[in-house]
């Protein structure tokens, strides 16, 4: 699991999180066993002025080699910032959906890849390790709206660069379990040996749903935020991520061990929500306590 | 589809929801293409004041051969009131952990079964319909705590006596989907051709995982409630029921027919938010409407 509820999360909100609460929220993730933590983003701070202190935050990252510290950058300045910063590794992510590619970048999905692909090559020769991110997989406007074989073309074609990792996310959350099924298995014909990582929103309630279906295609690696922090920039009213703490519920009740605990995450949860004065929509962390049985399922 | 938001949904609202307006919604599910509706319960006006009204919503539903009303009764005294108020169809309902039966009832389970059994001769003489429902079979403190093989024997028995459907509840929203499918399949080899109904809150999230988990195994019929609506009497800040909203985008994604128009539902979820002052967790309601792409899922 990791954690992106730092950039993904904390970026929604007007309030400006101080740079020691950031640092003491990724702390705690690191703490509760998350393994990878997206820390930060590399955008301009006029778009998204909750992430001016991106390099301040990696600064002061608590030096531990059980996590992987990771920023999301989207263009050549952001890639260079990161690097600065002394991230090694980085979060790229492209529009695989025509339109909305020009809706939110004002370029084709052909430019960003390209652009993408340049990033890449440079990363790699700074020595940086890269996750490839695909956006809106499973629809834009619509379920399904994105064409696959886009995104199977593209997924196939990183790969072969060797980044670290493929990232399909639904954005939008539109996906459904046969979605997600049918679209992860096309992609992971073209990848190889390549890890794949769903990140996955619930913005319509099958976050966990489409988890299940797709730890039955073998996938292994999902993005999650703490309590459900996030959004979604393009739908009005939208919820965030899959929750950590309830995908990690889930995960143990079908026997996965996470190395997560939900009882560390639901602290970390209820400090951001006391702190900006608001409750979201992940249902854990305001929860008591419950343990998975140890041994067979119940 | 069955909503039980008008039951379970509705009493836990401290305001009283007025008589007209429960009805309004009762018939806006209807309209919605709900084939079942839980309309109320017949329970002591002392310990739910909001079910007061029972008879009165009762004898004002509209008259439709295309919705099944059902009224949950608990004991004799609700059997005969249900009766009086004109249902032809019952939801009994009893506890199967010893201690939950004992700290919600105060009597064992086995005086609960023997209490139903007699109210399942009571309800079939009087020509009435039952559904038996059995409580926190995945659990009631912990995860599978309720034993399995009682609830097996209870489901066999009640089956027996030739009741319309068998309804296992996950009340404290406890279950997950690998112990769906081996409780669920568990009760399926004793009841026969007896339909089987799960009712599943979606306490931690995990909801909508078990939908899909319990469709697997054939399971073709779930109570739901608007905009997710409901609580648990045993949790303090549990949320409720699986949003009927939700429901349906996740089987229609599945390429499953339910009959359910999601705008009419929500309507009706916007409507009882807005009377009550209150954001239910249900997500679809709030969101702009989207259609599943007809013919084969993407």
């Amino acid at each position: 699991m990791c954690d992106v509820g730092p950039r993904d999360g904390f970026q929604f909100e007007d309030t400006f999180i101080p740079t020691d609460l950031k640092v003491d929220i990724i702390s705690a993730l690191a703490d509760a066993g998350l393994p990878r933590i997206q820390v930060t983003s590399f955008v301009h701070p006029e778009w998204v002025p909750q992430m001016k202190d991106a390099k301040a935050v990696c600064e002061r990252l608590p030096a531990r080699d059980d996590v992987t510290y990771a920023g999301l950058v989207l263009n050549p300045k952001g890639l260079e910032r990161a690097g600065a910063a002394g991230l090694s590794h980085v979060d790229l992510s492209i529009a695989t959906h025509d339109q909305h590619s020009r809706d939110n970048a004002n370029r084709t999905v052909e430019a960003a890849a390209a652009q993408a692909e340049e990033m890449v090559r440079r990363a790699h020769r700074q020595g940086l390790r890269v996750q490839m991110g695909f956006q809106t997989v499973f629809g834009y406007r619509a379920p399904g709206d994105t064409p696959l074989e886009q995104v199977v073309e593209m997924s196939r074609h990183f790969a072969q660069m060797d980044v670290a990792s493929i990232s399909l996310a639904d954005s939008t959350g539109l996906a459904n379990p046969r979605m997600i099924q049918k679209r992860v298995r096309a992609v992971q014909g073209g990848i190889g040996d390549t890890p794949l990582v769903l990140h996955l929103h619930d913005t319509r309630g099958l976050g966990l749903a489409n988890v299940y279906a797709a730890l039955q295609c073998g996938v292994d690696r999902f993005d999650t935020s703490l309590a459900g922090m996030g959004g979604c920039p393009f739908i009005e009213g939208a919820t965030g991520n899959i929750a950590t703490e309830d995908t990690a519920y889930l995960l143990e009740g079908l026997g996965v061990r996470t190395g997560v605990d939900r009882a560390r995450v639901g602290a970390a949860s209820r400090r951001i929500e006391s702190f900006l004065g608001t409750q979201f929509p992940g249902k854990g962390h305001r929860l008591p306590p419950v343990s998975q049985p140890s041994g067979p399922s119940a």
